[in-house]
């Protein structure tokens, strides 16, 4: 047989089972008639190649009209992982097109003909010519006729063509190469296990992506598939700006790049965004805060060096992201000229610029979600160790071999460059990128921690003390945040935080925190941070 | 006399009343003294020339240190706004600069000559020379050498040599000044009352900008006079981000341009920038948005002919500008040529473009705090209405000249231009600048209604049917904002709104939307939203 689907072992209905098309008014009053007598048990079990659908009852649809069809008469393609080839489909829509296209109709003894002759082909031995195959060559013709008065692409017309020729060639047919490869693994079970191996290898390649929404960022895909598993309804809104919409019964949330959601204060943004702004209202609620001046021209900077000769100071500018234009210096600043250079490539950046006093210790993201800090990571400049064997291009490729690195939208973590920055790292260390470090020599690759640059994440939730998570979650409130993730600078993770800067310091809090590199960090357990985003969303969950 | 408040007539104790300055220890020690013997009555009685500051109590100051120096030897400077202008203020504070940099210091019997020589002074006829003139020019010529040294501005040096002119010519003295305006003048009480009327002319130049906070946008400056009022302690944390506090015992708010609050959800001004989702979460809610269709080039948006057809279109540039590449097919669009015409005038000025429904009606902006309209605006584009008698030129002068008007960012409303735009728009009316309107002639300067074109801002709250302030709120609230502007088109604002876009369509909502054209219309009644956000943050207030 050629199909199972619409064949004597698919879903069908006795044949005397007969529903008009010849109106929607005598489609509902035959369908509520089967059902009257007891023929049918319910309207849905009557079997149709073409379901009329927008309501639930289908005498609604007289009222709120056809939204969809639904054509429920295609065999599974298992060689196609989502079960049908986007040809097919392709191919499908315009058949459908064709349809409507043509001038022929076809009334209640013609569509009993049609289901005959579709029961009689599905039947056939799928290795043989169809008996009906000069009829759908004919169609076909039609079909490629129309195509070119549409002027449509030529790959569509490829793929009509292509089912023309299975006319000819039933070798061609999905049937036949079912039945051929079947034979030449040896079993129809073999078979089954070989694709579904085969699939779910490919599914899990790329394990922290939900691959049908791939044009969206990694955070809005996570959220989505978590989504899924709870059974919310989605929606895209729009796909390039990140804006999805998740519904549970009635309750409806609006969730932009990953964690934006109504759960945030307008203000709380808008205080982030501003670090003077943010080191006051910070400092006025009591968290240790360094000491910064603002500065709007190269000139006032410089003259004010000496009130920072000598200090430990960062100058950065005013706002901005990702580590541009922000020089450290740890010890302390003593040369004039040195302190202007760093102002002047502050104000490459913005125009107002910050000094800083610099905090000694590590510096550590705390990811806070209401009342908890959910995660705590550290971030390590891009390295990689010695072996005593590989040189460091060999090593860093090893470390990129990866399945967490690539380009760092499309994955979690970046593959370490070797550029100019990573060059002059290395000189710094007298090693070249042919240089071959020692066993377990620690080869900086970056000055910057930033995973963007192909740093390492390191989960450091469980090792941190209590005390510097709830400082974290009390500086998310503060700013009125829902979502927050705060930068403190830490010297000694394991003692208990003090009131004091030795202890700790916050360096600044971030809205729309990235989930990322908690999610699949580098090392270090996985923090699922995008299901309690939803949890947050829905208390009402189960 | 030369000085009221340091002479007999001023605040003065009893000469035994002596307390030291030889360390802060003896200060506190000396001064409780003298309140303990009786003689003073409470600390603050003793009306010293420099009094310390920090704390409540004298004998805080030892624990807490001393906060800063309150001087209070001053005469108050009729002449000046402020009783004191800008450049005795600078003065005093070289002065004081000058009295740390000396090597000089005095002991006791030091400060006690000094009292005594400043009764002294006080008390000389101010059209003399002081007995002390040469003392008080060699202390001023050390001043001079200070500023040389250093390398201050030459306008503090100016200041300082025309004090020190002060010294040989009497006639330059504050006193003599105001001894000589009450002579020229008649009376002292005519003097005062003419300064009085004049600094409240000044006063109420700009009735609607807080002169101390000029620099700030208006919006913010009305909130912090009604905040002010209101008795709100303010702090500016940010005077260029617009960004202020305000603060009722321990409830602290923090706003930004001046109705962006905590009270706003952080996804509703991400819906707001996004006119694709906004649309979507409106139609969503069931509210009458027109239909629209994006497209990135000419060719897809002409091929698209046939969707809008006989229907009324606007084609318009995604961000538009002053109304820049818009075509308004009013009836319906019927000409294929005529409308990709008017997809080449919208790609001018954008990469996308967009076809939208065609509103009939007019535009409504809705001032939208909480469950209320508070305000509905109609704003009509740059116009004057002739005399039959001045040109029009004439008309725009006379109308620009109202004190509403400016250059619209430190004036509620903008002066009319006569640019290439709008003598454009005349020429389309048969006229030029200097044709002369007939009476009550309508004459059109521009065909956009934004009050930064010169436009005219028009109250119409009281007249606007109520229907269409629910639906207003109704907009607001599935936004998710505490304060938005909602743009509503509207036929006719005295019939009930129906669902349908015949009756009403939403165009857009803003989040921060201006306050000053309500506050200030060119007619129509004023609306004090100012205020009214004062209250949504602070319901407590009484």
């Amino acid at each position: 047989m050629r199909s199972l689907r619409s064949g004597k072992y698919g879903y069908v209905n006795d044949p005397k089972i007969s529903v008009s098309y010849d109106s929607l008014q005598e489609y509902v009053e035959t369908l509520e008639r089967w059902v009257k007598s007891g023929d049918l048990i319910a309207e849905k079990e009557f079997y149709s190649s073409v379901r009329l659908r927008g309501a639930k009852k289908a005498r609604d649809l007289l009222e709120k009209g056809i939204q969809y069809l639904e054509f429920r008469l295609f065999d599974l393609n298992p060689f196609a992982p989502y079960g049908m080839e986007l040809a097919d489909a392709k191919f499908i829509h315009y058949f459908i097109l064709l349809m409507a296209w043509l001038d022929d109709t076809a009334d209640q003894e013609g569509i009993k003909l049609g289901k005959a002759r579709l029961a009689e082909v599905a039947w056939e031995d799928p290795r043989e010519l169809s008996v009906y195959a000069v009829e759908g060559e004919l169609v076909l013709l039609e079909m490629l006729k129309m195509l070119e008065q549409l002027n449509v692409s030529d790959e569509i017309k490829t793929i009509v063509k292509d089912k023309l020729g299975q006319f000819a060639d039933p070798n061609q047919t999905l049937c036949v190469k079912v039945v051929a490869a079947i034979e030449q693994v040896g079993s129809y079970q073999q078979l089954g296990a070989d694709i579904a191996q085969s699939n779910k290898a490919k599914a899990f390649e790329r394990f922290y992506a939900l691959s049908a929404f791939d044009n969206m960022e990694l955070s809005t895909q996570a959220l989505l598939f978590d989504a899924i598993q709870k059974g919310l309804k989605i929606e895209i809104l729009d796909e390039r700006d990140q804006f999805i919409s998740l519904q549970f019964g009635d309750h409806l949330e609006y969730v932009k790049n990953g964690n934006m959601t109504s759960h945030d204060s307008y203000i709380s943004p808008l205080i982030m965004e501003n670090k003077v702004v943010t080191k006051k209202v910070l400092a006025k609620a009591g968290f240790n805060v360094p000491q910064s001046i603002e500065f709007t021209d190269v000139k006032s900077a410089v003259e004010n060096f000496p009130l920072f000769e000598n200090r430990a100071v960062v100058i950065k500018p005013k706002s901005t992201n990702f580590g541009l234009g922000i020089s450290i210096f740890q010890q302390s600043v003593t040369n004039r000229e040195d302190f202007a250079k760093a102002v002047e490539i502050a104000f490459r950046e913005d125009k107002e610029i910050m000094v800083e006093d610099y905090l000694l210790g590590t510096e550590y993201r705390f990811f806070v979600l209401g009342d908890q800090t959910l995660a705590v990571l550290l971030r390590v400049p891009a390295n990689v160790i010695g072996d005593g064997v590989h040189t460091v291009v060999e090593l860093v490729a090893a470390k990129n071999d990866h399945p967490l690195r690539g380009d760092g939208s499309r994955t979690p973590l970046k593959k370490i460059a070797l550029g100019d920055i990573e060059q002059l790292q290395l000189k710094e260390q007298g090693l070249t990128v042919n240089s071959i470090p020692a066993k377990d020599q620690l080869v900086q690759l970056r000055a910057n921690s930033n995973i963007s640059t192909g740093g390492d994440s390191i989960d450091m939730t469980d090792e941190m003390h209590a005390s510097y998570k709830e400082i974290a979650v009390g500086i998310s409130k503060t700013m009125g945040a829902a979502v927050c993730g705060v930068d403190l600078i830490i010297p000694d993770l394991k003692q208990p935080a003090e009131p004091s800067l030795h202890s700790w310091g916050v360096i600044e809090a971030n809205f729309n925190p990235m989930m990322m590199m908690h999610i699949f960090p580098f090392s270090g357990q996985s923090r699922r941070l995008t299901m309690n985003v939803i949890k947050m969303l829905f208390p009402e969950l189960p």
